[in-house]
C-alpha cells in the first residue's frame, strides 16, 4: 500500500520534476540524488496513484500506442483493419538491481522458432515498461552492462532481442526514473547526459517539518487505510491537474524570445553538445501547460533550466553536481533576470 | 540443545535489543558488532527458546499470517471461503555464508511450468525465514549480490523469483540479525542503515564475570539436559513477560511530547534522512510495553536511541561507530537531560 | 525517421568525409570524434537517405556484386551461367555495443552440417555490412575482441567463420565509421590507424546557429513528417551529386604533381609507414570528382590531408590528436602553399 | 607404511597437543607451525597407530556415536528399536589441498532424488572425518571458500548439503589438525582462533640428535617392516596410556582454584572473547588425565596455556605469534608463579 | 589478388630473410619487427607466389614427406607397400589471432571414437601449416596459451591432441613467421629466441621511393590483373633461383674455418646457448647456396650473423632490439674484417 | 632420434645429477637451472638411451613392481596365485605445459561406474610415469594447481581421481625433474625443496668446446643415423655401467663418520628441517655405488652436497640460488677438509 504523493512533506524539486515528465514523457526522464532515508523512492513509487490512463491497442501484450510506433503483432492485425483501442493506466514499472539480460530484454524461445517456423518471444521487463515508468533505485549500482542495454533501448526507442541469427523487436519508449545517493559512486558523465532532469534531495532540518514527517509516517504505519483515505481528496485533484496539463501540451506556443533566452543561459554555461537546450524547453513547456500558460516565461525558463542543467555542467566534481547551484543561479540572474 | 538465553552472563544490550524486535518486528532488526569469541552467535541463537507462537494460515508452506499479506496460495484458497487458522513457534532461520541465491530464494522448475502450464515453485530461506528472525553471521562477508537481494526483499517484504519470463512471489518480511567483527572487514554505509538497531558486544574483563561464564559453561558442555533443567523457570518468566509486551504494544500511546524528543535527538546529530526518527520511535514504545509503561518516557527514548543511533553517526570511522559513544552521550545529555 | 543530412547546421567536416567515403569505399571508413550530444550519430545516421543504389546478383544473401569477388553461392551459380543482376540501395547497418561474436560474424549450424553434409550457415551483421556502411557508436566502448574481428575482417575483406573444422566465407568489405567521446577512453594507435579519415565535431558556440539548431529541432519533434517534406529537394540534389561524383571517379586522373605533393605533405610529419599517401591520393581523387575537376589540385590535397592525417600523428597526447591542427596547417602551408 | 610416532627424535610440543585431543575431542585441534622437512607431517599421520577404538552404530555410514547426535538413517532405525552397536579405530582423514566442494561435502543425486522422492547422498570426507581427525597439510594454501565450509562445519557439528531446495544432513564433529609454513602466508585472526592449540616446530641443531633423526629415517627407509617391529612396544605402552587418559577424563575434577588460575592468567593478556578460558581448562583436564592426576595443578595450567594461547596473542605480527614466548612466559610467571 | 613480392620497393632485409627460410626450412622462421604501415604483412603474403612445389604423399590429409616422418595413416599404408607420390606447392598458412585452440590443434571426436572405437580426427591449422610457413600477424598479442602451444609443437615437430585419455598425433614441422609492431608489447626473450632470424622493417623515408610506392600501389588498387603481369617475369626469374638454392643446398661445403668463424663472432658478443652458433652456420649456408657459391665465405657469415643475432642480444632494452645494431657492427668488424 | 647422451660436450653436473638418480630413485628427482639455448633439454631427453629394463608385472597398465605396491588390478590377480612377471624399459615421460588435470591425473568414466557398477579408470600421464623419469620442461610455468597435484601424488606415491564420491587410486612413484630458466620466474621455496638435487648448466665460453659443439650438432643434423652409430659404444659402456651401480647400491655402507660428516655440513650451513641430511646420504652412496666403492668417502660427500644443497640455501636471493657457491665451498672446506 503507498504512501500518497500528496502528503510527502516538502521536496518540492521532486514532485515536480515527476509531474513534467508524466506532462512530457519526451523530457526524458529523471535523475534523483539524495543521502540514504530521504523518500527518494517513497515519491517514485507513489506517482503511481497519480499516472493517467492512456489510450492503448487492445490485447496488446506491449501496450501499443494506436497512432503507433507498431509491434509486429500490431502492425500485422492493422494490415487486416482498423486496430481495437481500449485504456490502460500507466505504471511505475521496477528494475530490481539483480534482474538478468533475459528477464530485462525477454528472450526468445529458439527451439520453438526452429521447430515451427515462427517466433515465440517471452517479453522482458522492457514490453512493461513501453510508455511507462522505470524506475531504477540505486541505478550508479546497475551492472555497466544492464546500464548500456538500458541506455541503448532508450536510444533507439526500440528492444531487439536476438539469438543466433533470429531476432525479434518492439517498441521500447520509457521514462526513466533514477535514484542515487551519490556517496556510493558516480555516473559516467555520457550517462548523466541521458538523463533529461536532475534533482537533489535532502533531508530537511526544520524541526517542525520532522515531526510532521513523523507524525504522518506513524500514522500511515499504524494504520495506512485510514490515512490515505484522508489524503483522497487531494490526491484525486493532483491527478486531474495533470491530465489536463496533457491535453494543454501541444497548444503551448514556443516564441523565438523563448528559443533565445534558453540558447542565452545554455550558451553561458558553455555546455557540451545541444541536448542541454532542447531539455529545457521541452521542460519549460510543460511547466506551463502545468501552470496554464500560453507559453513558457521567463519564471518557466528558469525553472526548467535548474532541473535540467545541474548534472551537465562540466569541471564540478562529481559530488558538488547537484548541490552547487552558486554557478547555474549567477547564470540564470544574468541571463534571464528575474522579472 | 541451546544455552539457555537467560544464562548468559552481562551483554544487557544485545539481550534487550533482541527482546525489542520480538516485540515489534517493525523495529527492522538488529546488528551486532563484537570481537570473536563474545557470544554473539549463542546469544542469537539461544533467543529461539523464548520466541512465541504466531497464528498462521494451516497448511501454507509460508505460513502466511491470517490478516495478510497472502501469497498466492492463500489468495486464492480465501477467494473460496474463510481460511483456517493455526498456529506456529516463531524461529530464528540461520543463513548459512556459502548459500546460493537459488537456496535463498527459492527455485522455479521450468520443465513443470511450461509443460504443465503450472508453475512449481521449490521455496528457500527467505520462504522460511517469513515472519521469523533470519540470523547472518558474519554479515560481513557475505558476497555483496546476497546483501543486495535480501535488502531487496527485506525492503519490499516480497521475495520474487523470475526464469525466462515466469514469476512466482511470495510475502517476506523477517527481522534481518547480522552478526559482524569489525576488524575483519565493513560495510556499507547504506546496508549499515538498514539495520533498526546496533549494539557492541565487548569481552567481559571483570574476574567474577569472566570465572561465573566459565563455570556456567563447564558445567553445560558436562551435561546440557542437567543445566538446562536448572534455568527453566527462568527462561520461562522472560518469555511470559515479551508475549505479554507483544499485546500491550497497540495500546502505548505516542504523544507530541515523544515525537518532539525524538526530533531533538537525531536534529542534533545532523544524521541522514528520516529512518533515525522513525526507529527510536518505535524501539521507545517497543520498550515501554516490555516495561509495562503507558507511553515511552524520557529513559525509553534514551536507551532507544543509543540502539538506534550508534551507526549512523556521520563522520566515524567505521572501527568506532559502535564504540564511542561519547557524542551520543553528550548529545543525548543536552536534548533529554535525565530526570 | 530520419532527421534530414542536408538540415544539420553546420559540421562541414562530418558531412564532407562521409560523402567522400560514399564516393570511394576504398577510403577506409571515418572515425569521428565529439563531445556527447553533438549530432554525431544523427549525421551518420542521416547519411542513410543519401545513398545510391548499387548493381547487386539477384537473389544473393551477402548481395554480392555482379563483377565479384563472389560468396561460395553465386561462385557456383556462375559456373553454370550469367548471373542475374539486380539493384540495392546501399545502407547503414548499425553495430550494437553489447553485440555477440556469433550475431557479428554469423554461426555454422553444425548439427544439420553434420548429419547431411551440407554447410548451413546463419549469416551475421557482417553479412549484412558488405558493401555498406557499417556505423560503430562509441567505437571506444566495444570489446577488444570483436574490435579486432572487426578490422580482421576488414583488412582480409573476406568473412569466415569456423567451427570444429568446418569453415565458411564470404566477401565482407564494408565502410567503417566509428564515433567516439575521446573523454571515454581512447584507442590503440594500430586501431586509430585503420580508420582512413577522422573528424572532429564540436558543440557549435555561435548563437544564431544554436537557435537554428533548437528550432529546427523542435519542428522536427512536433512533426518529423512535415519537417522531412521541407527538406526534400535539398536531400535529392545532393543525392544525386554524389552519385554523379562516384561515376565521374575513375576518370579523375592522378598527375605526378599529385603524386609529389602529397609525399612532399606526409614526408614533412614523419608518418609512420606508407599508408597516410595512399589515403590522402584517395580522398583527393574523391573530393575531386565531388567537385567536378579533371585532376585534384592543390585545395583538393590539403583538403584530403586535413581529413587523412589528424589520427596519424606522433607524439601528440592522444587527446590533442584531432583537435591540435597547428603543426598540420604548418606544415601544408610549408609543403602546399595556398594557391 | 608409517614411522613410528614414539621413534620420531624431540617435538615433544605437537606430541602432547595431539596426545591432548585424542583425550578430549572438544579441545578443538591444532594447529602446527614450521618450517619445510620438520617431520609436521609425519607426526600427524604417524598419531593413526595410537588411535583408540570407539563404539559405533553398525553399518552407519557416518560411523555415528551409539548415544547420538544421529544420522537421518540412525535416528529413523532408533525409532524401530536398540541401534547394534560395533567398534571402530579412530582415524587421521587427509584433506588432499585441490579438494572440490563436492567431494568435500558430499552431493545429493538430485536425479534420483526427483525421479523416485528419495534422497540419495554421495557422501563426502567430512562423512568420513566425523569423530576422527581431519588433517590439512598447508592449511594456509587451502581456497578461502573450503576454509570456510570446513570452519562452519566445525561450528555447527552438522554438515548440511542442499541442491535446489533439497537438502540432507548428517553430524561432522571432527578434530582439525592443520599444518602451515608461516613463510608461505598467514591465516585471518578469525581462522587462528578457531584451532584449540598451536605449537611451533623447529628444525633441531643439536648434532646428536640430527644424527640420531638421520639413522632412524636410513634405517627405516632401508627396512620399515624391521625398523616398525623394534618399536613396537614402544607404540603400544603408548597407545594404552593414551586410552587408559580417555577413560579416566570425566573424572578429573574441576576445583574452583582452577576456574581462577585459568582466569588471572587470560585476562593478563587481555585476550578477545572467551574462548581462551575454556580451551585451557579442557587442555588441562586432559592433561591431568593423562598424567594420572585427580585434578589439573598449575604445572598443567601452565602447560595448558603455553598450548593454547600462543596464536591468540594480540598485537603481535603473524609471524612472531607461535615464536615469541616472553611476553606469554612473563604473564603465566606472574599469575602462576612455578611451585 | 597479390601484390607481387619483387614489385615491393626497397626493404631488402625482409626479402632476403623469408628466402633464406624457403632454401632451409630448418632456419627457424623469422621475426618481423616494424611500425605500422610498413609493408610486413604484403612482404610475408606476397612470398606465397615464389614458393616451389615440394613432393608429397599422395592423399594424406598432412601432406606428408615421402621420407617421412609419417602420421599415422601413411605410416599403416606404408606397411602395405609402397607410398604414392605428389607435389603441392608449400603455402603461406595464416593464423588468425582470434583462434580458438581446437581450430589450431585439431580436436578429436569423442562420441565417434567411444562408438565406433576408430579415432576421427578433425585437422586444425597445424596440419595445414606442415612443411609450410605459419604466419601469425601482431604475434605479439596472441593469447600466451597459444603461443606456448605453438612453440611446443615447433619445438617437437608433432603435434598431439588428446581428450580424456584418447590421443592423436601428426607431424606438425613448419616455418614460424611472425610480425609485431613493437610499440604494442615485446615478447619474453625465451619467445624471442625461438625465431631463427629477426628482421626490422622501417618506413622509408626517401622521396623518390615513397612516390614510386604510392605510384605501384595506385597502379595495383587500378587495375590489379595488369599490374601483375608487368612483374610477371621478374616473378618467375626470383622462383626459378630460389627453386635452385634449394637444390644446391646439400652441396654447400663447412670449412673448419666457417665454425671458428661463427663462434668467433657468437662469443665475442656473449649470447646466451649455443642456439645462435647454429642459425648462423645454418643462414650462411643457404645464402652461400643462393648466391651459388661453394662455401660460405666471410660476407656471407656477416650477413648471417647480422639476421640471426639482434633480437639475440642481451642487456639491451626491448625497443632497442632490432635497432641498435651499433654493438653488432662493431664486434662483426673485429671478429671478421671485411675483405 | 635422439642426441647421445655420451656427445653432449661438457655438462658434468647434469650428467652425474641424472645418472645418480637413476642409481636410486629415491634420491628425488632433479632442478636443472639455465639460461635458454643450454642443452638442458637435450640431456634430460638424451638419458632415455642409457635407461634400464626393470621387472614389471606382465600386463599390468601401471608396469606394477613385482614387490609392489600395486594397482588394485595387480593386487586381486595377487590374490588369485603368483603374478607375471616381465620387463620394461624405464622411460622419460614428457609433461607439456598446457596438460588438463583429467590428461595428468587420468579420469574416471562415470557414466560406465553407474551404469554398470564397475569403475572404468581412463589413465593419465602419471600412469605412465610410475617408476620413470617424469620430465616438465620450464617447470616454472606451469600452472600452480598443476604443480600442486604433481608433488601430491609425489610425496604420497599414490595417485587418486575422485569424482562425485567414487575413486580410484594406483601406485605412481616417479623421479621428477624439472628444467627451468630462472631469468623466467621463480618457484616457491617450498617446491624447490621436494627437488632431492639441483644443478646449474651454463653457457660453455671456451672457443675449442663451442667449436665441438657446432660441429656435432652440424653431424647430427646432416645424418642422424651415422651420427648415432659413431657414438654407440660409449653409449652402450655407460648404461652398462649404471646397470652395475643400480645392483651394487644395497651392499654400500653407511659407515657413523659418513653420518657425522653429513650432519656437520648440513648444521653448519643452518638449513631448514632434516630432508638436506637424507639427500645427501642418499646421492652419496649412490656415486659410491656408481665409483665401485665400498662406502662414501668425503669426496662422494663432497660431490653429493654440491648438489643437494644449492637450492635449500637461505637468506640467498633466488637467481644466486644455483650460482653463488662461495657459501657452500667454504662451508665443505671447513667441515669436509680435501683429503
Amino acid at each position: 500500500m503507498m504512501f500518497p504523493f500528496t502528503a510527502i512533506v516538502g521536496q518540492e524539486d521532486i514532485k515536480t520534476a515527476l509531474i513534467l515528465n508524466v506532462i512530457d514523457p519526451g523530457i526524458g526522464g529523471l535523475l534523483v540524488m539524495g543521502e540514504k532515508g530521504t523518500a527518494k523512492s517513497t515519491a517514485v513509487r507513489a506517482l503511481a496513484d497519480l499516472l493517467p490512463e492512456m489510450p492503448v491497442v487492445r490485447d496488446c501484450r506491449f501496450h501499443c500506442a494506436p497512432d503507433g510506433p507498431f509491434c509486429s503483432g500490431c502492425a500485422a492485425r492493422r494490415a487486416g483493419g482498423e486496430l481495437p483501442v481500449g485504456a490502460l493506466k500507466m505504471r511505475v514499472v521496477e528494475l530490481p538491481l539483480g534482474i538478468t539480460q533475459d528477464r530485462l530484454l525477454g528472450t526468445l524461445d529458439l527451439e520453438h522458432a526452429l521447430a515451427r517456423g515462427e517466433k515465440r518471444f517471452e517479453a522482458g521487463l522492457l514490453a512493461d515498461a513501453h510508455r511507462n515508468f522505470l524506475y531504477v533505485d540505486e541505478v550508479n549500482l546497475l551492472e555497466d552492462h544492464l546500464i548500456d542495454l538500458l541506455l541503448d533501448s532508450a536510444a533507439m526507442g526500440v528492444n531487439t532481442v536476438e539469438r543466433e541469427g533470429i531476432s525479434y523487436s518492439h517498441p521500447a519508449r520509457f521514462i526513466l526514473v533514477g535514484t542515487m545517493n551519490p556517496e556510493e559512486g558516480d555516473l559516467r558523465p555520457q550517462l548523466l547526459d541521458r538523463f533529461g532532469l536532475c534533482v537533489r534531495v535532502v533531508t530537511l532540518h526544520e524541526k517542525a517539518q520532522r515531526i510532521e514527517i513523523l507524525r504522518r509516517r506513524a500514522a500511515f504505519d499504524a494504520a495506512p487505510d485510514r490515512f490515505r483515505a484522508t489524503w483522497h481528496a487531494e490526491q484525486e485533484g493532483l491527478a486531474q491537474r495533470i491530465l489536463a496539463a496533457r491535453e494543454r501540451l501541444p497548444a503551448v506556443a514556443i516564441p523565438d524570445a523563448t528559443l533565445e533566452a534558453i540558447v542565452a543561459v545554455a550558451s553561458a554555461l558553455k555546455l557540451d553538445g545541444h541536448r542541454p537546450d532542447i531539455v529545457i524547453l521541452k521542460a519549460a513547456r510543460a511547466l506551463a501547460a502545468y501552470r496554464g500558460l500560453p507559453a513558457p516565461g521567463t519564471a518557466e525558463i528558469r525553472a526548467a533550466a535548474l532541473l535540467a542543467l545541474p548534472h551537465r555542467q562540466k569541471r564540478l566534481p562529481f559530488e558538488a553536481l547537484a548541490t552547487d547551484r552558486s554557478v547555474l543561479e549567477r547564470v540564470l540572474q544574468e541571463a534571464l533576470p528575474c522579472a
